[in-house]
């Protein structure tokens, strides 16, 4: 018997990168988490100490910075891939790479009913998100958002369940349904408009789930998956993680009074967690475009 | 020498409180986090553990929830004042009551361009918040608002302060200026129309931090104040509570590269914290308006 | 009707603060988290922007950690004591100064069951604090601590309270009781064994947590403050924030079984919140101790 | 092209259980948060929203609280066992389950330096974990432990890195080494003494993280595996995932005072992220061991 090293990666971790472009007095602001992470030749660095092929993490971070100066940031899926083919291209014991940024959006100020040239204000918690992975000259795009929170006053149904000795649940013909949205989308192409195909499947996803009426959390999911898949040929799949954010239906009878869905306790904990994938059956092979990311 | 009970006070913090109601399909949703507190004759607890006095925090907790079946919620001054008035009123060894509420704001999500009718987004982490304490048949309400982050990208400079042994930071006449705004402010009166107060506080208070070109945090700080207190005369004084979220300039020199105010890192911590109230010389006194409130 | 600036104050929050001293090979390691905060003569800033009188919070961070290598730091009421009179005394327009300091614990890590010389673990996410305000030449000194979490499994009933028409809660004789204590007492002196002093009061605030047989919170907050009182008359005062952090007994009735105070959900909001000062009727007055606390 | 369900589960996340066990006077409190995860068929909820296979997580829930009344909870991987085999035995559609419990852990509070009966403190915030995955007639047991803080004051050196473009990190023979550990460890037998197991490779961890004299984070983390390895062979694997928790010595020359390793900043983000696996070479294939976790 003897003990090895195994699946292994470091790299700097959130760093909190923001840009600012003119042109003229108008000021665009970018607001970014960049995450890199490297792999390769790294048994030394483990068993003895040896360093020669740990790019440290000090300077990935530099490398970050630097580079937002060197050219436009971008799309963050453009700036990731970047990001990731350099330090697989330059550090001959570096392999792969994957970067990971969310983005944080703000939206101008209006003064006087006119967005203001430099002042902004932070749009929402939501973030778009990308999650690069280069392994030596090939790379894969998972882009994403997270923090997307929905929530539906009707149109949301839930029975047919099995019952079991530990079922109480009642069933019901109408209930609040609420979550908070993680999506991930995988590109089979890296050549594709980001910026535009984002606001498509968030549109898509914010649609599918207003229209359709539910009668499982699942249903709603995998609605949403398809739309975008119907809508968008360079997305090969979906993979959608979605907490049932419970309302429970008080109940005021106690008090002498009905509660026709009106009012409602939102709960924390415990809550449902509902996560799928939606494909095409004719899609690419995935490669390592999921490594690392959350799976389920 | 005797050991005696001070001031102390009871209640259910943090009550999740979601409405819906409806006028035809046309949904509407609340969504609330209330906290009540009591004050009164409440010795015996403390000492003997009588609890004659002690309307359980359970019951505060029904009742936050019966209130908002029998009559619309509205405005959410108006929910906490009839809360703690009901309080006071009712139980007779209670004499003052403090209610605490936040309000979490959802947008109508878009299908084909226009409003879903029951299917909503959280619009942002930002609350609108009302603070009202009851004492005996008197009220105050102190309303605001809090985690309205924004941010200049230029308009702002920081010199001219005094330089002691412990000082490095350079002057500059341009820099980013973002804060994360925390506002309370009180009213002289309860005849109010509270949501179009709200609107335009939230509106004076982004457009001043706009358009003021800032020497130092607690300028715009008093800026924004001031330019409620000019224009909205039912308030009568403003409290202002901004941490000064450093952008710093990243040094790229090391890597042969300028650094015209393009590439920020933006810290965690620690923070400046600028913290001011701005009011009228001919304001009502604030009685209980600010007890058990953040001071500064 | 002129509009003027109220009270203000400004200053470097959450400066993250690690010293290491050694006695030969042995290591001892403090991990603080200071916040400063001046007041005095800072109109200026506030209406023109001159920031004459305004000390730079990036200096006032210089400065904690040039002292914390100038001097031992020692006790956190001691250090906090130096840095707000440095502050004061320094700078002609600053009359006041409010320091806080958390201090955050680390234990050595046994090896062969012997105190290792210089590895640490993190003992535990309870924090000693202390608020020292300066004013002038005076200054008042409140030391406490936070997120001490603590739980009976019985010896805790709650009956007799007053039932309302919105009153649902069965009177208990026997339920769990866990809070997680803030605790902040004001000395009445500044010459104080700050270490032994602190570990008597967190002592006799978890024996009194314990021994109390309970019938309500506000029993045993009473408890734990007036125990502290009587040992110990260096201590004028101590406030107590407890919420309930409520264990509901699951209902196991649907599935045929009994539930004897065995099994319990424990909720995370709404939960109570029971807040108290326990106080000698000597005391000296307060002053400016308690200035900008969380009050109640 | 068809559109089609990939893989999913679902399942209720963070229940909150607390259960007393009674021995005369002498309560013992265990305090768990456990999530379950079912799959299987659930095309059809997917597709049509026919919900026939669908066990409720509100009925996965109740299946929590009462499997802890009907039989001691004992160690978590054993409780964990009993419920992932009992929903794949009694639901027919359902091929799989996970099952992921973290444990909290109390200490009894000493009064007269004996400890009490029924009253506790919250020890830390570092939990041990499991995770443990039933397909079919199999299952699989990773379990392990998260948020363990520790820290060396010397013994740390970070030399020899390969210099690019963007390298400015100065070389260093001694500096402060921190991490949060999660540590998650791979049984290759389901007849385990838990516990004893548990404490020993904590125990093993702790003393590698002391006496390993680093020249890199990797190097500590493979220590730590190795001796876990080494020492227990009921152990497979162990993966760990370690951030370098920055602390950068601050320069005082500005204020003519050196610091010799004495005075640190603590940050916050960006950190170092270590990830890496330890294991037998000639250990038994992972199956789905680790299955829906984190991966790097």
């Amino acid at each position: 018997m003897a003990i090895t090293l195994g699946p292994n990666q470091y790299g700097k971790a959130e760093n909190r990168l923001v840009t600012v472009t003119r042109e003229g007095s108008v000021h665009t602001v970018k607001d970014l988490t960049v995450s890199t992470s490297l792999r390769g030749d790294l048994v030394d660095t483990h068993l003895t100490g040896d360093n020669a092929n740990v790019l440290a993490t000090d300077t990935q971070k530099n490398t970050v910075y630097a580079f937002a100066k060197q050219a436009p940031v971008g799309e963050i899926e453009d700036f990731a891939l970047r990001l990731g083919r350099h330090f697989v291209a330059t550090q001959e014991a570096i392999t792969g790479a994957r970067v990971l940024i969310d983005e944080h959006s703000w939206v101008r100020i209006p003064v006087d009913g006119r967005p203001h040239d430099h002042s902004f204000a932070k749009s929402s918690d939501e973030k778009r998100t990308t999650a690069v992975t280069v392994d030596g000259d090939r790379a894969w795009v998972v882009s994403g958002l997270r923090d997307l929170v929905v929530l539906k006053s009707t149109g949301s149904e839930f029975h047919g369940y099995p019952r079991d000795r530990y079922t109480t649940l009642k069933e019901t013909t109408d209930r609040i349904l609420a979550t908070s949205v993680t999506a991930r989308w995988r590109y089979q192409s890296l050549e594709v408009d980001w910026r535009k195909s984002f606001d498509e499947v968030r549109r898509l996803m914010l649609e599918a789930f207003a229209v359709t009426h539910s009668l499982s959390l699942q249903q709603t999911l995998y609605a949403m998956g398809r739309t975008v898949l119907e809508a968008l040929p360079e997305i090969a799949e979906v993979r959608l993680s979605m907490p049932n954010k419970h309302h429970f239906l008080v109940d005021l009878s106690p008090f002498g009074l009905d509660n026709d869905n009106e009012v409602f306790y939102a709960a924390d904990r415990p809550y449902g967690l509902i996560e799928g994938t939606v494909l095409r059956d004719d899609a690419e092979d995935a490669g390592l475009a999921w490594h690392t990311l959350p799976s389920f």
